[in-house]
Parts: structure tokens; C-alpha cells; sequence
């Protein structure tokens, strides 16, 4: 089956989305982070993979945090980066996506990181792109995530080392989370036997069972001996929503307080994608807690898209 | 003849204009980007020419592509680059134009790439700095923009060779064209024995044929025999305002169809400053067609200003 | 005494403000900076003393200007910068201050270099980061201004030798100036023995006595004999409130010309924080005339900033 992530070779020259990226791409890249990991504990936290090349941050969504991680990644591989805010440019010139995409591959640039609005937009690009230039999705609509699910399963294999024995909860927010979706993919691909969405009806999107994933809507049924729980940030935006009473509801049904975490293993990591509500989704206590790997995730996120980058790069 | 742009030895210290620069400045300029669209093209597209200088991109009015192209270009050199956006700052803060270049030239700044609403703001600038540093011209109003101008010549020159023998054609909205305005005395200088001006009469600024220009308002009648073709972009703006009727009537009378670029020379070739309007200036047959160099005018932008940016940076 | 800039060691760790900052501390960053000057006038304006490091600025508060000075001062040290405007991101999604900072600590930040309105906010951050990152105040509320007040100490320095002989006045709306509060605190250090406050009874805060500063409302009586004239900027927003009558009369009062500078030393210098209001609080030909080192501070700046940033690394 065509997959546009890879060229010819079957090697991976895009990073679109964690759906169908075969098992062996993930570990190559959890393997090729893992080398990262000590990069940035050195003095000198570079290494010249990428000298000379020209990353190009089109972020037509706004998004400080997500540009800054890969920005550090680009430059810690000693790329030129070049940020670019779509938004207040030529877009609102009417100047075509393609058309700026193809200035820019003018450009010779190298690699285009593109967080957009509407899902696909990056599966677009990559269509559209010269054969050296690489594309990676920081995020696209509600489509996918795919850097942040396999920082996600970099910091699941680094403290549960093994997938095949783990049970995983998924809880919030699943409907418009483009990393509960890139979790999922990651999750089922690496041969995890148990993964669980646990919300309300309301953000669970149709036909999750077809994902293989076994849905709860009592939350401490849901976390009852997990291993890992990966928590969703629920947007601002819904709260205010028909789709949600209130965040004091919703954190009274679905917020992770240490009473539940007490309900899952008793060695169950507790992760989050950031930026955290605290007291929405997610009890303080918890977030500072032991069993807390938020911090971690951010950690290894810089090395996982390193890594994403270099692979990328090298074909 | 005192010239701004050249220092007591005749050499390229500032770049504000194409109007007046002599052949042999700009005929450097171009053969020193040849050795530069290498460069691109290269694993490792950077070269130590300016490693150490500090370039600032001080852009008075907002151009995310073209702050792009010089931010890359400044990069390639290894120089380090310094975004500002005035608009934002000190400007809203009160202080003058000229205290501020004061203020970034005694941060040791070793070259300032300027984009203004108002022309001439770049010579004040020049006026002002000290000795050692350079002011490239990003853009100054109606008035001029010379790199823009020189990547044309570049392209001319690389797809025709010879100025000596081209009829040239510059179509549309010259009025309000700093590329027009930099480009026909470019072509001039180097040259050209026929230089067409086609647009509507108020499209069209008085004077024009002091500049030794044929004026056409009929764009067939214009196109008939050209070697190159010089869209220029009709500002959005112009689109509501009295000065035209609408797009679509734009369109019909100087739009760039298949068939009217059939008039040109059969190895015509089209340009474009962007980002273009298809479907208003410019078909999309014609933008995408095997005649279109547009895309090869981006590339050799990169490589046109790497090579003002060094030869400036030199004296 | 606990210091909370100071490692175990009582080296410097973090530059929070000048109050309670040892002499031999300032003096150590004054003697560092002298050798960063030379650099600023090299060919290749670099030294790799911070290669690999990730500087972050952290600017809550937009000041164009004042991000330029450290993010040009963090490129000539070999720094990897990230300039993060934090309005427009995580702050909005309404993660804390500490969630932000914890994050970027993650991401193996070096230092933060943080501009913020609220006084205080970088020694909250200060304490908070991991050990080894530095935390350098960029200005925070009305309360300081560190390295303004070091980069001002550098420039009394370079002119006048020795402070212990010095009477030095302080100009204007003491009132709201971070920058003043770090001027009186070093001078004071380092042994002036007269510091001088002029200004309105509106601008000026209760107390200044205890700091050992003599207050005049009456600006020809302050300025007599003084051998150092640090003129403060006006805002704008206080010309028009009810702290002030108007512009005009506020610079019939307090704006420094050259009948005034007459009565102070003839070899006097004249100091600047800048931007400037020229014709509010000092007029155009003290700003540009013989005795204002106005510029020499800006350029001093960066080689300050330099240090700073070396020294805190480098505990």
C-alpha cells in the first residue's frame, strides 16, 4: 500500500501522522532519540546533522510552545531556521497555501514544519514539495499530532520499556484531540494489548471501538489497574460550549485527582500534553506528583523530534 | 555625479536604488550571485563570508517573504541575523527613525536591510550610519526595490544572455510599482533597445517615455514580439478603488492568457515579482507553463542577495 | 545574609537587581565587560563562550529594543537564542507563569533572560529553575533594571575613572523608573559619594532619603557641580495624566539644555536610558552634543549584557 510518509526505499521521508507508520519506523526513531536524550545533558548540546540545512517553521496556526520545541530541536542539530508566522504574510495577500509553498521550496529550503488549522494540510505540502525537501506535521486540525504521540511512546517505552504486557488509558477530550488520535495509532502499532478512552459522551468521537480501543464513560472504571494514563488538555473554548456543564463538572467526573490515580496500578505514570488546566483535567497534587512524567515528556520530546528531523534528513 | 550607494573608490557600499547604478557595479553583482546559486545547491549551503557581521532586518512595514529571503541569505553567509519589527517598538514609543539607526549602529551593527512605506526612508538611513556599516534597500514605498530589480537581471540574463538584443515587456499596475520603477532602469542600464510599458492609463504614471520607455495601452499590440514578459502584481487595494472597474474586467483586458503570450516571441519568457493573483494578472496555465521562470526568480533572489549582502559587506 | 543571585559559593548566578549586590561582584562584570568591548570591534564579532548553550528570552512584556541588546549579546557569545513573545501564547491558553517555565526548563534551557510588568517575577522564576540554569532580569515593573544599571555603571566608569569623587544627579520621573532604582543601588555600591535626585514632587517616591540620595525639586540648584547628569525618560503616558501639567511645562522645569548644563562641571557627561524624548526631558543639542555619551552606553550595553550572561554560565 502507498504510504506518503516514505520514499521508494520504504524509508521515512515525511512524518505526516503516526497512522501506518510501520512498527519498525517508530523504533528506529525511539532509537534514534534515544541517542539525543544525552545531547542535551552535554555542555554543548549540538551536533552538526543538519549544518547548512534550512528549516523552514510555517506555523499558520499560532503556537509558541510546539514552534519553540522544534525550533531548539533544529538548532541543536545546527540547522538555520527560519520561522515563519503565515498568518500576518502572504496568505492574507491571497497568495495560495501551494504558491507560498513553492516560493519557499524556491527557497531550497530543506524541511518545512507545518502546524495548520485544517487537517491535511501538511499531507498537501508533501504532495507538493521538491524530492529533498522534507515535511513534519506539528500539528494539523483535529487530524494528528504525530510528534507528540511518539514522544509520548518514547516516554511510555523509556519507563514501562515493554508495550506488549501495558494497559493504557486515554482521558478527556478524545473528539477534537489530534494527539488522542496520534496516541492511539502509536500505541496499537507498537502492540500495546489494552488501550482505553475514558470521557464523556460528548467528546468521544463515533466509531472508536473500530480503533480497537474499549471506551469508558465512568472514569473509575476506566482507570481501574492501567499502567499508563494519558491525560488531554480540554480546550478553554468548550467549556463555555453546549458540550460540557461546567470545568467544576467536569473536573468533579473527569478530573484525575490522587483517589483515582489510586485506582490504577500502583506504578502507573501519569502523562499530559501541555499546556495543563490544573484543577480542570487535572489535580495539582497529581501533576507535581511521583508518578508524574510531564516534565519527562517535554524532556524527551526535544530528542524524539531530533530525531524525526535527522532521519527525515538523511533520506 | 555623487552617487549615495558608492564609496570614494567608485566600490558598492549601500544598495538603494538601481536608478544610476553603473553596468559595471551591477554586472559584478550578478556574476558574483552565479558563483552563489551553487552555494543552494550544495549539502552544506553555507559559506563564512560574513561570519561575525550582524545583519538587522529592520522591516518598517510588514513582508514576511521578502524579510525571508534576506534573513536566508544572511544565514547562508553565516552572518547573524537580527529580526525587528518596528512597527511595535520604539517607533510606537516615540523615538525618531534616526535615533533608532543610531541606537542598532552603536550595537556594532555591520549591515541594516530596510523595508519602508516611505520612499527614500533607506537613504536617510544611509545618510546616517557609520562608515563601516551597509543599508540595503527591502522596499522604500512607490520608489524603488533593487534587489528585486537585480534577481531580474539575473534571471534575464541566465535564460536569454544577452541584454543588447531583448525587447522587453513590463505589464500592469506601474503606478504603484517599486519593481517597475527598479527594473526598467535596470534594463536600461544594461542595455535593453526595447523596453515596453503595457497597463491602463491609470495604471500608468506620467513621464514615462522620458525614461526611454515604449508606452502600449493595448496589450496585445504590446506583447507582439517581446522576449520577456514582466507581470507585475495588482495590489488587492487597487481591486475596489476608482483606478479599475474590477478583477474580472483586469483580467480581460491584461490578463496574461495563453493565448495573448502567444503574441510574445515563441521562447518568451514570463515573470513575476509575487505573490501572484491568478486568475487576475496572471492565468494559471501561464504561471504554471513551460515559458514561466517564475520559480527560478525566487531561487536566484536567495543567490542575488547573498551577493549584494557580501560585496556591500567587503567595502 | 541570604542573596538570592548568589550560588554557595557567592558567585553570581542569577541577575536579579543591583540592591544587596556585593561590589567586587560588580566590579568583577564591569572588569569581564571591558574585555567584550574589543570584540564588538572585531571583524568577526564572536567568541564561542556560550556555543551550544539555549539562551531563552522570556519577554512578557514586548520592548523590541531592549530583546535586541541580549538577543545580539547572546549571538556574539556562540548562544543558541529563542525568543519567545509570551503574550500571545501559552499565557493565553491560561498555563501559569511556573507551568511555562518549568516547561522550558525541560527543554534544557541555559538561562532565561525575562521582561515582565510585574516586579519580582524573575526571582520567582529564579527560584524555580533548575540548578543549572541562570536567570537574567530584563526589567520587571517599576522595581529593576539590572543590567541598565550595570551598562550605565560601565559607562560612568569608562569616563570618569573613580567613583569615590563623583557627585552624580539622577533626572525625572524617579518615580515609575526601574531604571533609577538600579542606578542609586550600584553608584551607592561602589562609593559615590553624592547621588543627587531631581524631579517634581509627583514623580519623586517617599523615602529616597534613607537611600542616601539628596532630593531637589529645583533642577539649576541640583545640577550644580555634578560630574555625572543620568537623565531619565519621560513615558508617555505620564504627560498626560494628572501627575503632570504638560510636556512643555515639564521640560520648562526639568529638561536638560545647555544653559543648565552649564551649571553642572564643565566636563560633566550626560547620560541617556533612551528612547529618547527629545524636547520633553532633554533637548537635541545636549542629546547630540560633545558631552553626552548617550551612544557609548548602547554599545557598552551589549559588552555588559555579555559579561553578565558569561559570568552567570559559567557558575
Amino acid at each position: 500500500m502507498y504510504n506518503p510518509q516514505l520514499n521508494e526505499r520504504g524509508e521515512l521521508k515525511h512524518l505526516l501522522t503516526t497512522e501506518g507508520l510501520p512498527q519498525r519506523i517508530i523504533e528506529n526513531i525511539l532509537d534514534t532519540a534515544a541517542s539525543f536524550v544525552s545531547v542535551g545533558e552535554r555542555d554543548v548540546k549540538k551536533v552538526p546533522l543538519l549544518r547548512g540545512k534550512s528549516v523552514f517553521n510555517l506555523f499558520f496556526e499560532n503556537s509558541t510552545r510546539t514552534r519553540t520545541t522544534f525550533e531548539i530541536a533544529a538548532k541543536r542539530l545546527s540547522a538555520d531556521v527560519l520561522n515563519l508566522n503565515i498568518n500576518a504574510s502572504s496568505t492574507s495577500k491571497g497568495e495560495s497555501l501551494l504558491d507560498t509553498i513553492a516560493n519557499l521550496s524556491a527557497m531550497q529550503a530543506d524541511m518545512f514544519v507545518v502546524r495548520h488549522a485544517s487537517s491535511g494540510a501538511p499531507y498537501l505540502i508533501a504532495q507538493h514539495v521538491a524530492p529533498h525537501v522534507s515535511v513534519i506535521n506539528a500539528g494539523d486540525g483535529r487530524h494528528a499530532h504525530p510528534t507528540q504521540g511518539l514522544l509520548d511512546m518514547y516516554t511510555i517505552r523509556h519507563f514501562k520499556k515493554d508495550f506488549t504486557k501495558l494497559r493504557v488509558a486515554v482521558v478527556g477530550d478524545v473528539l477534537h484531540s489530534r494527539v488522542a488520535r496520534s496516541d492511539i495509532h502509536a500505541l496499537t502499532t507498537l502492540g500495546v494489548p489494552e488501550v482505553r478512552v475514558i470521557g464523556p459522551r460528548t467528546l468521544l468521537p463515533n466509531g472508536l471501538e473500530q480503533l480497537g480501543v474499549h471506551v469508558f464513560h465512568d472514569m473509575d472504571e476506566g482507570l481501574k489497574g492501567v499502567d499508563v494514563i494519558m491525560m488531554l488538555r480540554l480546550q478553554n473554548e468548550r467549556m463555555q460550549g453546549a458540550l460540557l456543564p461546567s470545568a467544576q463538572e467536569y473536573f468533579k467526573n473527569y478530573g484525575l485527582t490522587p483517589e483515582r490515580l489510586a485506582l490504577a496500578a500502583p506504578d502507573a505514570i501519569v502523562m499530559h500534553p501541555g499546556p495543563m488546566n490544573r484543577g480542570v483535567e487535572i489535580d495539582s497534587t497529581v501533576a507535581d506528583g511521583a508518578q508524574s512524567v510531564i516534565l519527562s515528556q517535554v524532556t524527551f520530546g526535544i530528542a524524539v523530534r531530533m530525531a524525526v528531523m535527522s532521519i527525515c534528513a538523511s533520506h
